[in-house]
């Protein structure tokens, strides 16, 4: 049984930072129904500053612009926005230091971008993978001289999958090297990202920085918070990492080794049945069973897999025996869902659970904090 | 230097069996000014045969047909044509049977099929790689009671770039494991192949028997004929096979072990300084030195470096240090060219200079045959 | 106001001749909760027929197969099935025999088949265009001998968005001249359709017999029924048909010519403000305004403009001044909806709300009819 | 008999202005073995200027960077260098001005750019259509104080093809109307142009001041100088233009109206037998049959016509009735060789050839003019 929603008085209000870009677009999206979170404000580089939303944005949406957010100033990126926590889907040129503005503002900051992820006091945070790791925001905070502040960051859109399906195979067998080579789509570049002119027909073999995070990532958040610090997982990882010609959806071919011996039926097992705590399970983004396995032969495809559970569900397909190590897999997850606006999302949700995110103080109306009624 | 050419009176009358296919045609064309080679024959399925080739191919090659193929009659596949050898580039539902009859009727048969590729007595041949296999075609034909005919074959299209690639560190280094995951091109699937709403945006992550035979192949290529026998090169090979809408030319990301510690520059060089004997590079498709190793860091690109050698090279970049095993490099070859067409014609080639091919006693002038004069 | 719609005492029991192919895929999909009509029967080539509909369905939409559907037998295309009438969205050469086999068995056929579209007693029908054409059934169940069953058909994927279009211009101003060039969406083709090998990159400036289509169909929609027959529109039409590398969208550009003179914006009004009659604005898959004008000048998109209304508005776009004639205009409609399924569906409701449509006795249950009560 | 070639001392020093953008490499690679031309000098923008020419540019093409073209210097936009004229492949956003200032200091200048085309004393040129447009020039230099300097341009990228089609009709039977709706590939916007989240699976129907291009540049191309001034051809124009996710290679869809009543048979005549005078087919880059007509029913397309006379010819296909006009056909150009660099370079060659362009005073070597002996 699930347990019972968090209940707040009031929605949460929301700033979001980076707000015209593909993965701020995201966020602003998945932020017009939400039953917890309320959109108040978007922030952006001083070009949109001052215009409307609606102004401001290239919308790469199939749904039109909420309507809530069409009318809504585009601030600059100061730390005065009227809102009680931002979510940061900034260019990483920008997002060090503003986030950190935030963050000694008072502001809680749930980050998509790959600044602090790495920080030693930083939770880098998958809430099916490794909630617990949490636990490390009242040093970061003590650490940095943060008051109500903090950060949280979730991981690169490419490791996001991998790890949400790596998760229930560490738990059940052990894992100990992974091979990965990832197919990735074009919206992970942002807008306008990839030429026409190098993708079309093409791949290319090379995306900057991106073997290096799926290889280091990966070890923190299957690691653990030893109170003091982020122990690492031990894991051999090893990446490659492609651009192909998919607008959305990254595909990547993985081989892996496990601790314990296990027959294919009870890796496709351990992936099926993954089920999320019924914390968890309450959380508005969250799936029951994040993880949809296929057995059809020649899927998951980008194109025909890519909103499995809205978007959130990592898909696997093909599990089989390697002849290196133990299992091949393939997997795909929406790389601006699941590995993006949905995992910060989800980051939030589960901060809010917790008692992270509270109403501030409104600068205009000098009403008290309050305090969101969890159980 | 390079040793002399062998000479030939005439040239060698060549037959195309399966020329209205995708490697078919790009065989017709590569005999079209062949100092060695005169297309003599085409033939094909039933359908086609009886019209001529302009009629019965749907042409899909930039140049257009040769004018020497267009009025040729296309043949059923009976083994009564008039030509010297013959190469085969038939589909695996009809290559078995077709094959083995052309090869009792005395036609030496250069096969880009894969029916025969792993049969015990057959060579599976790379130039490059494995010459010293065409020993075992006197014991083939003694086994299955050929005269003058005997069957040759060339691997798998996503096989043979990387086996190439392979070779100079198997010579240099000794291979141990070898990881790799190919993203193949369309055109590896034939005509009409794959349906465009299949791959268009999209990857399919399964190609119907590919990661079998890019496990199996190497071992024979890589692998010693001891007088009786192929004997297995002991690898640990892994493979994932996925198609990707790129026309032409599969890219393969690959991580490997070594048995002797290399540095990184000195796997470079070994790929670099890949040469060819003076016999092979004496072959009219043969490159002296068949790996291009690229700097860049985000090549090589199937579009961009699909033509290097004209087709014929393995173009390797991204030489890299792998946390797993020793080292990752992506490559590229040409999936019609160095893994079919060109593959078959540069056996061919060996098989001519090596003596294998003769003139054949023609019905209409009952000339004896005319020995090449090879040195 | 909108007029009540009709109401049944029982779903009508529909089936889908050609359940398997793109179109029929999307008509079983679009009765799966639909109001008025009820999936009982889905009936295909001798190739499927026998197996449950998915295990003979390479099914192709996002949505998974239908619950209801899954496990229907596919029948073949005798005109035996246990339905009240049915789709056809069988391939030209099976269609015309079939459909006629249907309706002399007293079946009504709804088709989406070319056919029999031009025949001079089969309305060739779009709801919001020409409902009045429904007067010639009785007459073609005259000359035909048919009791209970007819044929009705909807265009051509490309003619639909285009008279669509073409029609409130046509009441508001008069039309002279259409020029119409398309770019037209891979899907058009069917599976598996347009090789990936010849759209990949490219542009295809031919589909047969599709030009013809577009140069006579509007003339019969766009005319008039006289009571003994069709009355073409006169209209002067030329069409240039292109395939390209889009998966579902037909684009059109035209340039059309009015026989009263309207400024640019009473163009853009009289496309805006239309809207269908109560009687039409109560069938379910029909839109009050089935035509949205974008003011953006880079838009209607393929991609981005696809799914307006459900796949059943019209979208236009650039409406601008023609140095030739009057106007230009950009156009798209959802070639598999609103140019075909959609069509084919919203036919069978204005026929139900008619009272074309009503329960055939039922083989097993012995029933009479139970005539559909509409207002 | 074609005319002997004009007879140059030495070969003529080019310089290309914009050189590091796709026109600009195209002109690069054509320069490199060019028999009257010698690059000398290459100039780009601030950010590029002071780099080696291999440094500063991303380069597209499939064969590399010419030798003699690596190492140049590039060079700032002032008038000083060392070559006797120059090409513009500039952005329009600097070539109006940048362009007379290098007229101004004494270069003749053969520009691609839009700016000064449709300037009353500027011949815009195609060298098949209106080479007598170039007489011109002496009063261009009079108006404007130029000294041994001008400025000679050629069309839009999508006017060039159309143009070349429409010369020969013109001559045989005259013009009347002609509506073009353009499908234009991605390498038309540039690098990086159009993003790839734009244009995959997807069209554009805009491009930004490319029908008004398309309406007005026809009509002084195919028109007169009348000594004074060009007097328009009085042609009318309708143009609709599309970005098509294609790489190079613009397909228009032509209907046409002509004041000679003509059979197709004549039109197809008319232009594959369209042929230069002897003056042009001894230019290095022209084609002595610049219009191919292909008989498929399926052709031209982007892909597989594209290089048609090493992308100088227009190809011309399904030729056949138009209802409203009097034909339709499909033609087909190579955007960057016909519309743009090679353009350029024909035009250079006829301005050579006509004694247009001459050696300058070298400041290194003081020599005087070296004179061309064209005859």
């Amino acid at each position: 049984m699930s347990a019972p929603a968090p209940h707040f008085e009031k929605k949460l209000r929301a700033g979001v930072l980076g707000a015209t870009g593909l993965v701020g677009q995201r966020l602003v999206s998945l932020l017009a129904h939400h039953p917890w979170f309320e959109l108040t404000e978007v922030a952006a580089s001083e070009r949109s500053s001052g215009k409307t939303y609606a102004d401001a944005v290239r919308w790469h949406l199939d749904a039109p612009i909420p309507a809530a957010a069409r009318d809504l100033i585009v601030r600059s990126l100061a730390p005065t926005l009227e809102c009680d926590f931002v979510f940061s889907a900034l260019d990483s040129s920008v997002a060090g230091g503003a986030e950190e503005d935030f963050a000694s503002a008072g502001y809680p900051v749930v980050s998509n971008s790959k600044n602090h992820r790495m920080d030693p006091d930083v939770p880098l945070l998958i809430p099916e993978v490794n909630a617990a790791h949490l636990e490390a925001i009242p040093l970061q905070q003590k650490n940095r001289g943060y008051d109500t502040g903090f950060i949280v960051t979730n991981p690169n859109c490419s490791t996001a999958g991998l790890v949400l399906v790596l998760k229930p195979l560490a738990e059940a067998f052990g894992l100990e090297k992974i091979f990965v080579v990832t197919l990735q789509a074009m919206s992970g570049a942002g807008y306008p990202g990839v030429a026409s002119l190098d993708i079309q027909g093409n791949v290319v073999p090379f995306i900057s920085g991106e073997e290096e995070k799926m290889e280091s990532e990966p070890q923190k958040l299957l690691g653990k918070w030893n109170g003091e610090r982020f122990v690492d997982a031990g894991l051999g990882i090893s990446a490659h990492c492609n651009r192909v010609p998919v607008l959305d959806g990254h595909l990547e071919c993985v081989s892996l080794s496990l601790k314990k011996i296990a027959s294919l039926e009870e890796v496709r097992e351990a992936l099926r049945e993954f089920e999320v705590s019924s914390e968890l399970a309450a959380l508005p983004s969250a799936l029951r069973n994040p993880i949809v396995v296929l057995e059809q032969q020649d899927r998951p495809q980008p194109r025909r897999d890519l909103n499995a559970g809205a978007g959130m569900a990592a898909v696997v397909g093909r599990v089989r025996e390697c002849s290196l190590l133990d299992v091949k897999l393939t997997l795909l997850s929406h790389n601006l869902v699941r590995g993006a606006a949905g995992a910060a999302l989800l980051n939030a949700e589960l901060l809010a659970a917790r008692g992270f995110l509270t109403r501030r103080v409104s600068a205009d109306d000098g009403q008290s904090l309050a305090e969101p009624i969890s159980r």
